[in-house]
Parts: C-alpha cells; structure tokens; sequence
C-alpha cells in the first residue's frame, strides 16, 4: 500500500526542506492534514507571497521586498563600516544585538573548496564594486561563521581588500557569555587566553 | 529590525508545525526564499490539495480519498480480523511489512487522563459500532504504540470487546531484530524473557 497520493506529493515537497528526511516529512505531512483548514491556506499563501514578494537587495544582497534595502537606503546608519555576513538571516541576529550602526553585506554562502564554492560563486564581486564606487567606507568587519570554511573566507577577503587602504577586522573568539570553562573545547580557550583583555 | 513581513508570516506558518521552534523556522522560511520558484509553488499546492482532498474514512477512520478507504472496499481482505492503531500513518507501516491482510481502525490518539483524553475523545464508539454490526469479527489486533498511554489503551479496548466474545490480541514486546541485548533497557529485556519462544 501507499500514501494516498496527496499525502505522497506533500511528503516529497517537506522532504526538500533542509534536515527533514522521509520520516519527519510523513509526520509533517499527516500533521497538515489534521491542521485548522486557514492554517494550511495561510501557509500555502505565505510560500507564495515569500517567494513572490521577496528579493535580494541589488546594493549588499540583503532579503528585501523593495531595492535597495531598508538598511542601505537608512543615510543615517554609519556609512563607513560593512559587516559582511554569509547569510540574510545573521542580519537579523546582528540587528537584535542593536549595538551595530553601519551597513551589511551577505555573501550568500563561504569559500568552500571541498564543496566547490569559489570566489565567483559568492556575492565578493559587488563587495569589491561597492568598495571602489564608495570611499566613505573605513572598516570591513567580517562576520563569517567560526568554521573552517568562514575562516579561510574571512583571510581571503582581508588579502583582498586591504590592499586598498580598508581597516578588515574579524569578530573576536573566545568564551560564550555564561559558559562554563569546562565546557569550553580547547580551540575555544586558546583564542579566549589570547585574545584576553586588561581589567 | 524586523523579519521582511513575507518571511515573518512564512516563520509563523512554519512554527504551526509539530517539533518545528523558533530558530528551525527561521532557517526553513529563508530557505524557502533561496528555493526553485516550481518547487515552492508545488508546495503551496500540495499543501492545500492534502488538506482539501483528503478525509477520514467512515468506516476505519483512515486518512482517503474516497470513502469508504481502500482497504475497507476491498472484500479479499481478511474481514475476521481489525488491527487498532493510533494514527492513519500506522496503517503504511503495516501494509509496509505485507504480512497483514486484515482490515484496520485508526484511533486518531490514545486515552491519557494527563492531556485529558478519555474514551469519547478517541475514535472508539465506531469501532464498537462496526463490531456490533459485523458478526465477522473474530480478533481485535491492538496496535497502539508500547507506551503507557497506549498500553493503557489496550487494555481498555480489552475489557470492552473481549466480553462480547471477540478475542483481543497485543502485539509482543521484546527485543528489535538486530537490537544488543545490553543496548536494550530493563523493562524490554523483562519483556523478551517473559515471551520467550521454543526453538
């Protein structure tokens, strides 16, 4: 026997969402059948419209529903700093730190040589654009993930921008807020011991 | 700053789901950005197509789309044996292990005085009913899950059918095919000793 065909067409449609596999989509598919019927249209309509209505900022590839983004048309953010990130969703993470003034731009993934992820595949060549076009611009934060691959990212960027004159700093490593240095793997607190600060 | 409205909505509709928090939707709601337009739309289709063309058999209480479901139109099915489970999804992995040719119930939950659920909150009264209407019946196979609710369950169902002259049957506890007996925990193994077989 198989699903009735809905259900089987609805589990292949989860199964293409990252991290859920064969039995986690059943599970979703079956639980959707058995959802308030305005639920399901409103999720169907919020696919629709997300894919519809949202697009990629042409200035620093930010999700935006206008172009260019809220943040880069906002003159009275500090214009210049760049935090670049890999993904749209780490602006989010950085804009609820509410400490941040000046503007963003998303790579849209990292250097990956084992994925076959090269420069030309990430957003890097608007970044340079936007650099040259602007010579407001003073520091490059780069805020790639403390992965490998983010690291390697975040090296190459600073050989490639500093050449011009521009400050490229990385954000600092060391212990989480509230962790516990037993806890800490040892990567983790060699970066805390060296980058240490007077108090 | 906020989430873009459009992916705001996606992240709500996504958090409906069951085991999907806060951070998880985030991450599948701009995935679904990055996503192929085709595919997000198929989605969207999909999604409404399950929960408009799908219904609970009258009979059983299988998820179909034409009622009576297939399982119970189909008279060279076994029509002396109801295996009871407790979701529609169960019945796919019965008919998965194609060694069951008898019909099936779905309970749509277990009884759990925790969560509230009594006996009318289940699909049990028209099992009763099919009981009483079908002198065919010979054995009530329960199926539900082997937790405390579900073994509550079973034996709830027991009580009620058995004086009626139907012989009702529990699946048997014991050791997974291929599971380490010092994997398995104490209540199980007590189980498998219990059941013990003659070879």
């Amino acid at each position: 026997m198989q699903y009735p065909e809905p259900i089987a067409q609805l589990i292949d449609s989860y199964m293409k969402l990252p991290g859920i596999g064969a039995k986690t989509a059943a599970r979703l598919a079956f639980y959707t059948v058995s959802m308030d019927g305005d639920d399901v249209t409103n999720f169907a309509k919020a696919l629709i419209a997300a894919k519809r209505d949202l697009h990629y900022c042409s200035i620093c590839g930010n999700l935006t529903e206008e172009d260019p983004c809220l943040i880069c048309k906002d003159k009275s953010r500090d214009q210049s700093t760049i935090l670049v990130v890999e993904e749209s969703k780490d602006i989010i993470s950085m804009e609820k730190m509410k400490e941040y003034h000046g503007l963003y731009h998303v790579l849209h993934g990292v250097l990956s040589p084992i994925e076959g992820t090269g420069p030309e595949d990430i957003n890097i060549s608007s970044l340079l654009t936007r650099l040259q076009k602007n010579d407001e611009v003073k520091e490059v934060i780069v805020a790639t993930n403390a992965s490998t691959e983010g690291e390697a990212t975040a090296m190459y960027l600073s050989r490639l921008i500093k050449p011009a004159g521009i400050k490229v700093t990385r954000l600092a490593h060391g212990l989480s807020v509230g962790a516990d240095i037993d806890y800490a793997d040892e990567m983790t607190l060699y970066k805390a011991v060296e980058g240490r600060t007077e108090i």
